[in-house]
């Protein structure tokens, strides 16, 4: 699909050693957590005016291109589902500033995530999204799904840090969105139409995102439930009180299980569920927030009640809700993991909905939520070899996302729709608004080549 | 430009009392505080349905539509250029839903911000944006410009609280974005793109947006400053140190006198500059949050400060910041309001700039400032009938905003394009950005009905 005369012509512009197409590595490049399809090509861009020259000569041949960060996607959606070329970015991955007293940095698309964050942080200040892979993903792929994580509760997702952004279009032009000051209304909000994208727009080629005042202190609790029914109410209560964690995170029974099978945490195993109630703030505050979420949770009839009283103990603490779901994958033939989000009172009423399917469809249902945020993470193990299994699996998946649009929700809270949840747009999205998107994207890219075969 | 037939269309589906072409009606529709032309008819259209079949016939004769809140603008946003219907949506104006637990409003456009504000907070949450015109702005027009304020500082523009949208396109077709969730990432955020889009694009018709835990408690603090350095350095200092007050904002020495002589507030008129801090959150953290600001200040050489000790006093120390834009209004023939925005390091650079070009153009520059997101407001008083001197302030302005770009600023960062800043977009915008934007225009508005005569 990608002709040898362009190959030729790539090669030229990024070099041998950054343009790819032996076996093993167009292997390396075809998979993200949920799917697989290869590439024809890979090219490893360094510079803003690489990506440009690559983009024009494939826009020339109409050759599908696909930006791909570390592919920690549960979506298919830095999978090149068309082939043609797979544009990593893994190597444009320079921090160019860290400028605690403007409260921003600038980085390349190929910075992890986590390096941001301790550089902000050796600065002083503090970059909050935190998504379970931060310490591998990359920036870049960060703002093309809109990455969120379990601070985000009380931070807000990767969109509510952009300033502004560097891209290139299909076309090879370079475009510059927002800027460096922290208010700016000029013109139309391109920034945050390339944020969450999934690389059907353009190329992310620089980045400067918002970073905040460093919270003093943390207090970190786990506490477990003989219902879940009273862990989800909790989580209503404690939001409805104005006290927002940095983090409120959910773990049903079979999740608490599995993970004490495989990894002996000491967890209560008799626990229906758990949450992680994590508070931060100015130090005169955080006993104070950790006292009032302990009081609700006593009040909804919590058995057993931790509050770390280190830095250490809170990151063991942490540990099961980290870990858990590998263990899941070691266990399991293959896992999905949905992310079906709603109005956070509605919290209870979906936990409802999930243990219902699970039995409709005798399965087995691990439940994870970032549930300050009404996030859920119903994690489905099965072997896909058996087709009776997996088409049941199909069917709850389904319903799933049925509940949770029936709740007011919606598909996707921050994992995307890729791949893995094209097929049930259509519950959440009307023909005018995919009408809408698809000519936004003729914008952006008329020859189609931006990750083809996507949500749009 | 309205043709007869049309006209009596209109009054068909709207009704004579909210179809207007009365010439005082017209009068009264035709301005903001920047500028003014007059449409040849207003509708005030109550539902999503009149506005839906307005935008429709209205995009069948390629008459154009420049929908408007209160007018509150500073830049003739909503002022009908290039004449045709005005769609005053105050009329609109339901409070749909207050819902604490879920933390969400769902507003619709013409509800006067406060009274969204109010509302909320009598349900125990908060909605932060507050621009001054709080007291009588439509939250659609706040939506539309993406409307900042003092407490933005903190706690984001009106972009940041915004969970969904229903809007009208001029085809008549409605559409849905985002929605309840406070997470959510399907496909193109379309929420964020009318955000700010100024009226060209369609016609917002219902609004969700985020309500946060209320702050417990503030603390304020009025500063007298010897020299205005000294004062815009304190800002970057406390900024820096992570101290995030709820609002940081500069006057100058001409604005300080001005309200003093109008108003006799007892303020320091030997005071170059005063600060206004204001800090809150957790009861127990506000008076260490005040301490540390008032060592910054005193650091730098304050010689007045003023600690509020009651919500009263607190009321008062505001009260220049407040009314002293109107005692310039009402000493001047005319007066503009410029919000070039600088990143937080370049204040003291941009206050100088800001004084070297008051003596180039032998004007006087009263400057305000939001200045904690450097969010300058430098206040232009002059006769239009003076043509020599509108020159000169003409001039001026083209500085400031060569100025604010030169050290890495925006053109405005809360009061929008509108007719006022068009003529400057180049200085900041490229010819391949702004084709991107005249393009994604197309999509929503082929006709080219919606606000013609505006940025794009």
């Amino acid at each position: 699909m990608v002709p040898a005369s362009l190959k030729r012509e790539l090669r030229d512009i990024v070099g041998k050693e950054r343009c790819l197409d032996a076996p093993e590595d167009l292997m390396v490049y075809s998979h993200d957590v949920f799917a697989e399809k290869k590439p024809d090509l890979v090219v490893l861009p360094v510079t803003t005016e690489e990506v440009s020259r690559v983009l024009k000569l494939a826009n020339r041949e109409k050759v599908p291109v696909t930006p791909r960060g570390s592919a920690t996607g549960l979506t298919g959606m830095c999978v090149p589902d068309r082939s043609g070329i797979v544009m990593a970015m893994s190597k444009k991955n320079r921090i160019l500033e860290i400028n605690p007293e403007d409260r921003l940095a600038v980085v390349e698309p190929g910075v992890i995530t986590q390096d941001l964050q301790l550089a902000a942080e050796a600065a002083g200040v503090f970059y909050p999204p935190d998504p379970a892979s931060q310490s591998i993903c990359q920036i870049g792929g960060n703002v093309a799904t809109n990455a969120g994580g379990p601070r985000c509760v009380k931070y807000g997702v990767t969109r509510d840090y952009l300033l502004g952004l560097e891209a290139v279009l299909p076309s090879g032009e370079v475009i510059k969105t927002g800027g460096r000051p922290i208010k700016n209304v000029t013109g139309y909000d391109v920034t945050r139409l390339l944020c969450g994208s999934e690389g059907t727009l353009a190329v992310i080629t620089k980045i400067i995102v918002k970073l905040i005042a460093k919270p003093e202190a943390r207090r970190t609790l786990l506490v477990a439930f003989r219902s879940i029914d009273d862990a989800s109410t909790t989580v209503s209560r404690i939001m409805a009180a104005g006290i927002v964690p940095r983090a409120l995170e959910l773990m049903d029974q079979h999740y608490i299980r599995t993970c004490e099978r495989v990894y002996n945490l000491g967890l209560p195993t008799d626990a229906a569920a758990m949450l992680i109630i994590e508070v931060d703030g100015f130090a005169e505050t955080v006993d104070r927030q950790a006292r009032i979420a302990k009081e609700f949770c006593e009040t909804q009839g919590a058995f057993d009640i931790k509050l770390a009283q280190t830095e250490e103990e809170a990151d063991k603490l942490w540990l099961a809700r980290k870990i858990g779901s590998v263990a899941l994958y070691r266990l399991s033939k293959t896992m999905v993991a949905e992310d079906a989000t709603v109005p956070i009172s509605k919290i209870p009423a979906m936990v409802r909905r999930l243990n219902e399917i699970e039995k409709k469809y005798n399965i087995t249902i691990y439940l994870l939520a970032h549930a300050g945020d009404g996030n859920m993470h119903p994690l489905i193990t099965y072997d896909p070899g058996n087709k009776e299994e997996a088409a049941r699996v199909e069917n709850a998946i389904k319903e799933i996302f049925e509940a949770s649009i029936a709740l007011g929700g919606t598909l996707t809270g921050e994992h995307g729709i890729g791949l893995a949840k094209k097929p049930f747009m259509h519950l959440e999205i009307s023909p005018a608004e995919m009408e809408l998107w698809k000519n936004i994207k003729k914008v952006f890219d008329p020859n189609g080549i931006m990750n083809p075969g996507k949500f749009v």
